[in-house]
Order: C-alpha cells, then sequence, then structure tokens
C-alpha cells in the first residue's frame, strides 16, 4: 500500500464545489429535457443555463440586485432563454418543476463512494454558491453523505469572496491551511489558496458534455491532482 | 396499526432544538467530570454552567456584545464558574478541551433511531444556538443524520427570535406550517408557534439530572406531544 499523502496528516475538513465537482449538472438536465422537452438540443439548453450564471450573479455582486439565492438566479435565467428554444409557452408551474432540476442533479458515478470514504477521517461539507435548501434536497435524494452543508447562503457573499473560504475555517475554528478546497475549477481553488487553503483539483472532463471535453490537464499550483473523489480517498489514505 | 397524525401530511421539515431535546447536556458532562475532574459535584457544575447561558446570549442581544458563537459563550461562563469549584488552576489546554464537552454530548437513548425513522421520509435539520460546527461534530460523533445543520450562526440571531424559525421555512422555501419545530422547552415552541411553526413537545424528565426532575406534563397549545423521537416518528405513521 503506498503512503498517504502528507495532507492527509494535516487536513481536517475538506469543502467540496458542488456543480461539476460532485454532480454532473450537464448531464442531469439534458436527461431530464429528454423526458420533459424531447424536441429541445438538451446539451445546448444546459449550456446556455448554466452561462447565464454568472452574469447573474455579477448582477448581485456589484450590488445592482440585493443578496438572492441560487434558486431565484436560475429562474431569472431560465425564464431569458426559455424563448431561444420555443419554450416560452411554459407554464409557471413547469417553470417551478424544471427550475428545480438543479436540486435533481445526479452525482458523478465516484461521488457517493469517495465522499463515504473520506467521510470516515474528514469533516466533510459543501462550500457552494448553491443556496441551503437546494443543496440539502439534492444530497438527500443523491445520498451525498455531507457532514454539514456550507454554501455562499452563510457566508452572505459567494465565491471567490474570501468570506466564504474564510468562513469554512471560522465555522469549524482551523486555520486555513487544515482546510482543503476540492474543486473541478482552478478559479475557485486559486481563490481558496489566495485565502490560505490547500488545493485539491478533480478531472471532470465531461462537466460540459461529451461534445465540448475540457482541459483536465494538470497545474503545478495545486496541491491535488485526482481523477475522481474515490481517487482523492485513496490518495489521502483511505 | 393507528393512522398516522395529520401533521404526516402537511410538515415537510422537521427542525429540532437539539441541547436538552436530542442529546443529554447534564449527564454527558456529569460523565466527562466523573473522569476529568472527580472531586467537584458534576450535577451542581454541569447546572451552573448552563444556567450562564441565558445571561450570556442576553448580553449579545442587548448588543452588549458583538455577535458571538456559543462556542465563545460557553468559554466566558466557564471561565466565570471554575473558581466556584476549586477549578481556577486549570490550563488554557485544559479549558479548551472541557468547553469542548459541547462537542462531545451525548444523545438520548432514543434519538438516533427517532432521527433515522424521520428522515425516510421529512427533511431532518437541527435549529439550535449552538454554532455549525459544534454541531456538525456532536452529530459526527454521536451518529445524528441530520439532513442540514441550521444555527443561530446562519441566521446571526439566536432562537427565540423569529428570524431563526422563519429563516427555516425561508431556506426550504416553504410556508411556516409546513415546518414543525421538536423541541423539549414551552418557551422555544412558543416562539415557533407565533411564527406559525408547527410544535411537537418532547418529554425530557432527566434534562437537569435525577434529582431535579422536570415537569414534562402536556399543554394544550402544543399540537404533539411525546415521550421520545421514537414516539415521534410511530405517531407520524414512521
Amino acid at each position: 500500500m503506498e503512503k498517504a499523502h502528507p495532507l492527509s496528516r494535516t487536513a481536517r475538513v475538506l469543502a467540496f464545489d458542488v456543480f461539476g465537482t460532485v454532480v454532473d449538472w450537464c448531464g442531469s438536465i439534458v436527461r431530464e429535457m429528454e423526458v420533459l422537452h424531447p424536441q429541445v438540443d438538451g446539451a445546448a439548453f444546459a449550456l446556455a443555463w448554466r452561462a447565464g450564471y454568472r452574469p447573474a450573479m455579477a448582477r448581485v455582486t456589484s450590488g445592482e440586485l440585493g443578496w438572492t439565492l441560487i434558486d431565484e438566479l436560475h429562474r431569472m435565467v431560465l425564464d431569458q432563454i426559455l424563448p431561444q428554444f420555443g419554450l416560452e409557452a411554459l407554464s409557471e408551474e413547469e417553470r417551478v418543476h424544471l427550475n428545480r432540476v438543479w436540486h435533481r442533479l445526479e452525482p458523478w458515478p465516484d461521488s457517493v463512494q469517495g465522499l463515504t470514504r473520506l467521510k470516515q477521517q474528514f469533516t466533510i461539507c459543501t462550500l457552494s454558491n448553491g443556496n441551503i435548501g437546494l443543496l440539502t434536497q439534492m444530497a438527500k435524494r443523491a445520498g451525498l453523505p455531507w457532514d454539514c452543508i456550507l454554501s455562499a447562503e452563510v457566508f452572505r457573499a459567494y465565491k471567490p469572496s474570501p468570506a466564504t473560504y474564510l468562513g469554512v475555517a471560522k465555522v469549524f475554528d482551523l486555520a486555513p491551511e487544515q482546510v482543503v478546497l476540492v474543486a473541478a475549477h482552478h478559479d475557485d481553488l486559486a481563490g481558496a489558496r489566495a485565502c490560505g487553503l490547500q488545493t485539491a483539483y478533480i478531472e471532470r472532463p465531461l462537466e460540459f458534455g461529451p461534445a465540448q471535453l475540457k482541459d483536465v490537464s494538470p497545474r503545478p499550483e495545486n496541491g491535488l491532482h485526482c481523477s475522481s473523489l474515490v481517487q482523492l480517498a485513496q490518495v489521502l489514505g483511505l
């Protein structure tokens, strides 16, 4: 058996990005659209919805909008893109149901097993811009065994605000270097590193679907680089 | 089999008070003191510590102190009472360890089974004045299967502030009457009821130890009155 990575001794809390890192937002939306609205290009729809997410958050961080939950931002973007896909006739009830697809996202195949193993030694929590209700219902449905659900909603700030990364350390009364951010996104990891957290990159080449493969090549600034959450558990000796 | 109580159809989220309702703070502290400081009257010590809790919170709600986590309030009270019990010589390290006893509180014998059954149908969360880190470490150690940990820390207000009870409903995008507060304390339940939540009283006659039995007689204003969390699960058809 290989020796565990040194991080296994210093880390106490693993904080996980969720959308793309733990759950497959693109594939989940494509699969729901195939059932609900099979005439629509599900991949294009998923990508358009997700593309509206950062501009919507920017309207909050700029002060144009007050503090807004991601559920509401998702709904604003949904209402914008529906006409582009010929779905402007959707009823309020149908829109509410479709918007909740973000509560029903499915985990990557390794996520539940990886988290369950990591939980044996570490406190595992979310650190997502998703709101608490969304993350809770997602976890309950998908069997994600979080010790604790932390969210932008707790810190009243979205990632990559330092208030979120440092907020995790503060919640658990730890030094930043005792917390590892686990994410499939380099900008998120860079934000965490700037606050003194450790970082673990997870390869999710299919995050944007098979037609738009993501570059998942290693970058030296990340403390760990793993192909899955199961591999992360292995590397940390679990 | 008896018919489930009507609440089982309307309720979506069960929010639990923790200290006294789910875990036995008095007995847990007595048992730790027997090991750490057997010369001290553990029950008197536990009661003195807990008695300092509300006055300390009142200093925050009055504005005398800024927002303060319960871990810090427990520590302030601890430092105050140690001399009364001949423990003024405790080192910083010993004080830190003793203060963390609140992270190590043990559940009542029915709590884990009751919560596990209730979780099958309802979203179960904490609603405690305890801080998130404390509640998370307690749950991890005791096996409390929360779907989500909500705390005064999330809402920046202590119970019985309406911001906490209404905050639970808002987090889950529910009407107040779809949320049930489960607690062993009538003042907490009254605060929830004033906000439109449903209420369930749990008998914990031993909350303050066997020498100071608590009156747990039913009061008509509570929607449910149960002897344990297992009985609550039974009453709700689980």
